[in-house]
């Protein structure tokens, strides 16, 4: 049963989460609302990592407001964790609570909770309602959910392109296509993920420092190179970046020895990590194995921000899950486009994705786009324990 | 003066004036409401040429209503012509019917008119207040506008691209790149033009019919080729069209000769016109004087279709005021680009347009962008009376 009060109080719980968008990885963004007869009595999102989780904020805060939550309601955005990882399990403080009803957006992929949380409220009597707006709960999580149900990050390529779709022009000029908004809209986007990766192309070209401005956080994400014959001038911006927000750059890598070189021992005192995956092919990364590697450090989103070349062999490797485009109203006519890619003969091979947002920037628009499947699969990982 | 009842009602006059879209041109699409005390006592919009304007039908329903409009407000999406030219103007049957206020969209730019209608009113002692939804009336009439201030119509150019870009496979597939849903509203967008236009290019690679279809309409768009060479085969579909829809094809070409020609001559058989125009480059259709002949010709609106050849051509010779896009969430990767354009050394070159509007069409999306100096000019146009 779901009512139009429970939507609108999970939509709290939603609201709460987003304020939490850039701090709680490898968490997940997860807030909380406890309500009864119409009455907040405490509420609370996700801490960064070790600090508490959204549940706990939010009945400490209604034990300071000095409210029982006794058959009360109480709203979380995610299955509440029944397992002891960096803090106790939540669902034995909900439980010692005892609210009437506990509302969950969505089931909990990690298999350590996975269905538990959820069995063990039912267990001490606690009416328990899912399904609650969980695809706005799903567009919080979408990088959690991935890396706990595929082992992978979610991946977003950010691009910015004109309206006749090129990137750069043939010189190789490419800023700025968009305006300052659009671009304060991207750090945004930055600021929000794990890990910022980027090619070495771009950093040839561009000497990026890969770092977010425009907007404030506390916790910046890390930074990553695909460097296949490990050739990244010492003297790269973004290794700069690093004595500014505190944060580690990884360099992927095919060359077998490249973690043991002297070079590689310098950038580590400048908090840069080289990382020799095997490779198929001599002096290329193999892009789904980095994934897997990223997946299995923690990272749950990954804003790709590299040249027409990486995107493209992102794409055709399989490893992009969203498309993120900014598009200024303009025409650069004969100019690189915005992903290499082969050719195709039918227009059926197309890569298809669905168009999820659009937005306007500033003079541009921001147009997501996603694999309609792949978030498919991320609904079906949520959603596989029921009530 | 504008108060939010002005606002309303004009906004009324104003859907009454879309609801006519398709029928008007070459005049105008305009509407017509009027009011005492919240309470429409008549209402109509411009009929199909030869017929009434949009006061007259409002007063006529009025009438027919048997409501007198004494001391009413009048609300007209466009200054009230006080020129003889199918129809009597309409200033005196306003007048006569001696409304107290007469609230006004925009000036007609047409030098016929222009601010006279207004002044007529004003001199009648009828309070007339203008500039009420300015903006809003414009979107409706630009092509109007454009003829009557420049000579020249509005021209769109309608697309069809993958989101990186691409308006066909290498190997020239391009059906279809968008679903069936942004394919009917292009036909709508066809509907609504006064001539459909295209290249050869097109019409040797798909050999379009170019009428309107999935859309219901009493005034078919005419049609028109460019065919610098006048080579144009003589069994292409798009001379069938004529049959079912009644419509003129048009034939711009750079041959001087081929007017008077056998092929002319058979062709002028089924409703084709060939309209051979000086040109300073051997076989190439001087594209601004095509413009300016359509515009004598009373055209107010070119939707063109063609490739990305033409859309060029038209686009560097100055002859596009708005770019129609559909875009799909496809990736086509290596494959031709939507328009052909020259490469430019810097991003300040870039021809820059501003976006309109944005809309979900089916799982497409379709955008629209106009060139923001050309649609103050047409400001400028129906701004420079002012009451």
């Amino acid at each position: 049963m779901t009512d139009t009060d429970d939507i609108k109080w999970m939509r709290h719980a939603l609201a709460l989460a987003r304020g939490v968008m850039n701090t709680t990885t490898p968490n997940p963004r997860v807030g909380c609302v406890i309500v009864r007869d119409g009455r907040i009595l405490g509420e609370g999102a996700t801490q960064p990592p070790g600090g508490p989780h959204a549940e706990i904020c939010a009945l400490r805060d209604a034990a300071v407001r000095g409210e029982s939550v006794r058959d009360a309601t109480l709203y979380v955005t995610l299955e509440p964790c029944s397992h002891f990882g960096r803090t106790p399990p939540c669902v034995d403080a909900v439980i010692a609570a005892q609210p009437a009803r506990v509302v969950i957006a969505m089931g909990d992929p990690n298999p350590q909770v996975n269905g538990q949380g959820l069995a063990r409220l039912q267990a001490a009597g606690i009416s328990v309602i899912t399904g609650v707006c969980t695809e706005e709960s799903l567009e919080i999580n979408a990088g959690f959910v991935a890396r706990m149900s595929r082992g992978t990050p979610w991946v977003w390529v950010k691009m910015a392109a004109s309206l006749d779709g090129r990137s750069a022009l043939h010189n190789g000029v490419s800023q700025w296509i968009t305006g300052e908004d659009a671009r304060a809209d991207g750090h945004a986007w930055r600021a929000r993920s794990c890990i910022v990766l980027t090619g070495m192309g771009t950093l040839l070209k561009d000497n990026p420092r890969l770092n977010v401005r425009s907007v404030s956080t506390t916790r910046p994400p890390r930074r990553a190179i695909i460097d296949g014959r490990f050739e990244v001038p010492e003297n790269a911006l973004l290794f700069d970046s690093a004595h500014v927000d505190g944060v580690e750059t990884l360099i992927f890598t095919a060359q077998p020895d490249a973690a043991s070189s002297g070079k590689a021992a310098r950038l580590a005192q400048r908090n840069v990590r080289v990382i020799a995956l095997p490779s198929a092919v001599a002096d290329r990364v193999d892009l789904p194995a980095m994934m897997h590697w990223l997946g299995r450090h923690e990272i749950n989103e990954v804003h790709v921000e590299a040249g027409a070349g990486l995107g493209g062999a992102l794409v055709s490797a399989g490893c992009v899950d969203e498309l993120l485009v900014y598009l200024a109203p303009v025409l650069l006519g004969d100019a690189a486009g915005m992903l290499k890619l082969p050719m195709i003969e039918h227009l059926d091979s197309a890569r298809r994705f669905a168009f999820t947002d659009v937005a306007r920037v500033g003079a541009d628009l921001r147009l997501r786009a996603r694999d309609a499947a792949r978030w498919q699969a991320l609904h079906h990982a949520i959603m596989s324990q029921k009530a």
